[in-house]
């Protein structure tokens, strides 16, 4: 008998996993109304729901944020409840670190912590929190359904019926993906929302994965992360933004794309409907785009660039907007948008032609990192997008251009762009002889460097100094000129040799703005289709609401 | 004004799709009840809903077949509907072919046609049918998000409400992903059910995602494409087994992986109980995967060696057998199979250390294709698991243990373990010169040859002969040297250099099953925990119920 060879244990129950959550959720069953749990009962329940040593998937995402419930676990009594282990997208609010601080959570792992990433390294150093690992965001989601996934899943979403079906509304983000890795291995899932109805604009989460509903004390927080205030864009960022106009989207033929949020990006975005529209660009590039809805998108999409933007999340005070243009938005038969990071960074790894974003450092060879001294402030989703994706087979004209081998086995290549003004305001160099981040991941014992794009991956760095087309570079050798050359002032660039890099303007992989029809006294602020947020709110006819603390009209 | 930069246009409409969905709705309105739509008018009700030039996604997945939509597709009126552009993840039944001879669709993008792949290419000749691209599957989804979005999705299901919500029952697989890209871009979704019910035993996707629902003429064409009758399992493959599960699972310390579904990698499944247990490995790898059901894991999982097993799909015969054993699969609260490719793919490029398959050509620098002489087979999910993912960043074991730079910035690197008998069962080498594929991408005027597998992202070849360790080789002529010592009585094996190869061995660039302590006598059958289907289904314990043409008992 083949079993025999299974020998000497005791009958094996099959289903621990939900004996166990049965178990957890009979403890509260005499507070639930249905799945409703009262607000003033959640401390409590989470004592009874989490147990020590459980892996807890907490909303911190990207955006929006399960507030109500990482204050209430962050209230939990650290004796009875310790020890957890966080999964968490984003580290972003004071009481995910309070958490450790209590005892509550010892090891996190996480993508991005940008606000909390001071904190971060000093509770390292007190030894008070480790760290799993720092992913890209999902990397983190690919492993819940691999060897991490959650006991219990802390989410939120707007609104809720009693049958616990979901309306997140236009931020849902990465609930689905975390609610399906727990619901779906018996574990348990509580969603805080805004407010119950009866009746729900859209179901975005089925009820029936749903373990338990609690109204917020106050409506979920969420940041505007995606809001770049025009007035702030100089003129070198102009400069670049005309560069990579010319010499990378006109020339590669891009047509689909993912933007970074940095003020250089938006420099761009606030350049297609003026200096893109010039050089009879429109129709032609920047059609398709994977994105947070911009504000400073609004100008191209007005002017009819835009064909389609799908979004990770959404962004604070485009709602109107978005509702009011559904031809190019993903919306739902409510009217609201449909984000989802995880379908986002898929588009955006393997559907997309271009990757185009900012570093704060990056080394000769073309790595860089946002992770500088005493900051671990992770990866967010750059490293998904900003790498070529070797799984891809389809072709496309600009992924083909970056063929540069002549062989009968050969693949195009994404276009990853680094964008760097080669100094930092205060006056640091962005290009550097060695990356803050190589010593900060010796410092915190890491297996390899913090690293947030390599620069093997990169194949296009643009500074105010002008491009370097590295995937032309041959070899490391020449793709160290390539950067120096387009290093400036920097101690790298200084180390340029002039003779080298007259080589590569020669054969093309470095040019600079002359090289590419590009004037540099045409790079003014007058070149912006808006100068400031009232003039983003302008074009949108009203529809787009700027928050508050934009508003200066 | 900033608004005059858009000018010369009469006012915009901005929900030209939605206005489109509508109209196109309103023409079945009077032969639906609610959302339902009566089968008998399911042709009628395609020749108003889908117009001339449409992207239409037809579900046609890896596994499960919306066949009664796509058989009614077939019988509208190629006068009136034609020109189709058909995105579908499987070429698998006739009808989908039959499309194309009636000239109701013109243009394919797709990812997999194992069945059909002769006829793709004799339609191809013919030039009945035009070749977007050929994609690994969630590329394909990632564009329906970008410039591929459907106008029409035809879906399954095993059940509907009257609300439209649907029960995709284990077999969850792509169905969310392309209802989400079409619903929430204004397209139009038709899911064909095998019945409708008052009350679903959970919902797989919300009704408000779903246009209409008709109940299909019979249920929907499922393939067993994962069962592997262990009787045919060979000796080489069992010696091929044992140097995999020595030589790179318990080398490396593989704890989390994928496997394709190939004999060879069936064989490692069979012998993890037997020769995996004898060298005290359990526990200590292939604990976590990311794979179908695949019947052949059920004396690995009944010996306690599978902690978690997430799914693309599900597979015939398996279901009551993972409803038994909640703590390894993902369910629902019913109790049945949770799958998603997308996930699972997502999980299997990022989530895993491993993944290994096999190969039907490969050429003297590890580049393989499933693609041969007038077959155009595609891909499948190979090429997004079978890459090394740059985005990673968080790091295992058995990631690092690839690392060979000694460098302060470095990366550890996937295992992609590529399995090739040296030659197929006709006498035609597996290891050949040149891929067949670079021929039929001429022919078929590709802009690249469809290479399945990359040889630079090849961490490991495995033949009988042995292991090449590329990953350790020095550049790509020891990469070349490494595959030869391997390659046998291939001509590439012919023309290894027998002192270069002995350098490899001392190296450990090569391995030879003595180099590992493999003896190749011990490679018997009967190491096989189960050596039918027969077994399997008694170790199941009478759970696993093969489909009728697996039984011989």
């Amino acid at each position: 008998m083949v079993q025999s060879l299974d020998t000497g244990t005791a009958p094996r129950s099959w289903n621990k996993r939900g004996q166990d959550k049965a178990r957890r959720l009979a403890a509260v069953a005499p507070w639930l109304s249905g799945k409703v749990l009262p607000s003033s009962r959640i401390v409590e329940a989470l004592e009874v729901l989490v147990h020590s040593g459980d892996r807890v998937a907490l909303e911190g995402n990207n955006q929006k944020q399960a507030d109500f419930l990482s204050r209430s676990l962050a209230e939990v009594d650290a004796r009875k409840i310790h020890d957890l282990h966080l999964l968490i997208s984003s580290i972003s609010r004071r009481e995910h670190l309070t958490l450790f601080e209590k005892g509550i959570a010892r090891k996190v792992d996480f993508a991005f912590a940008g606000p909390q990433s001071l904190r971060v390294a000093q509770l390292l150093e007190d030894r008070k929190l480790e760290i799993g690992a720092i992913y890209t965001y999902v990397e983190l989601y690919a492993r819940m359904f691999v060897d991490l996934t959650p006991n219990i899943a802390l989410v939120c979403a707007e609104k809720a019926d009693a049958q616990g079906n979901l309306y997140t509304g236009p931020n849902t983000e990465d609930t689905p993906t975390i609610v399906e890795a727990t619901a779906f291995r018996q574990g348990i899932v509580i969603a805080q929302v805004n407010e119950l109805t009866d009746e729900l604009p859209r179901v975005d989460i089925p009820g029936s994965w749903i373990d338990l509903v609690v109204v917020a004390d106050r409506p979920f927080a969420i940041e505007p992360l995606f809001t770049r205030d025009p007035r702030i864009i100089n003129e070198l960022q102009i400069l670049m933004g005309m560069m990579v106009i010319r010499g990378i989207y006109e020339r590669h033929g891009v047509t689909s794309l993912n933007h970074g949020i940095g003020f250089d990006t938006a420099a761009i975005e606030l350049l297609l409907p003026t200096y893109g529209a010039s050089l009879g660009l429109k129709g032609k590039i920047c059609r398709n785009w994977t994105l947070n809805p911009h504000p400073t998108l609004i100008p191209a999409i007005e002017s009819g660039w835009v064909e389609s933007v799908h979004c990770f999340g959404s962004e604070v005070g485009m709602e109107d907007y978005i509702r009011a243009r559904p031809d190019v938005f993903f919306t739902g038969h409510d009217g609201s948008l449909r984000s989802n990071r995880v379908l986002c960074q898929l588009a955006g790894q393997y559907g997309v032609d271009l990757f185009i974003g900012s570093t704060l450092q990056m080394d000769p060879d073309g790595n860089s990192s946002t992770v500088t001294m005493g900051r671990l402030a992770g990866f967010g989703g750059a490293p998904n997008m900003g790498h070529d994706p070797k799984g891809r087979r389809h072709s496309t004209p600009a992924w083909l251009s970056l063929i540069t081998a002549d062989s009968e086995v050969v693949r195009g290549r994404k276009l990853v762009v680094q964008l760097a003004e080669t100094y930092q305001k205060g006056g640091e160099p962005v290009i550097v002889e060695s990356l803050d981040a190589v010593q900060v991941g010796k410092n915190a014992n890491m297996p390899v460097a913090p690293v947030m794009i390599y620069g093997d991956d990169v194949s296009h760095v643009v500074t105010e100094e002008g491009i370097a087309y590295l995937f032309k570079a041959d070899g490391i050798e020449e793709r160290r000129a390539a950067i120096a050359a387009v290093a400036g002032a920097t101690p790298v660039g200084l180390k340029a040799n002039p003779r080298k890099t007259e080589d590569l303007r020669q054969r093309g992989i470095v040019a600079y703005p002359e090289d590419m029809g590009v004037r540099r006294g045409d790079a003014k602020r007058s070149l912006l289709a808006a100068r400031s947020i009232e003039e983003l709110s302008a074009w949108s006819g009203g529809l787009y609401q700027p928050p508050a603390r934009f508003r200066t009209w």
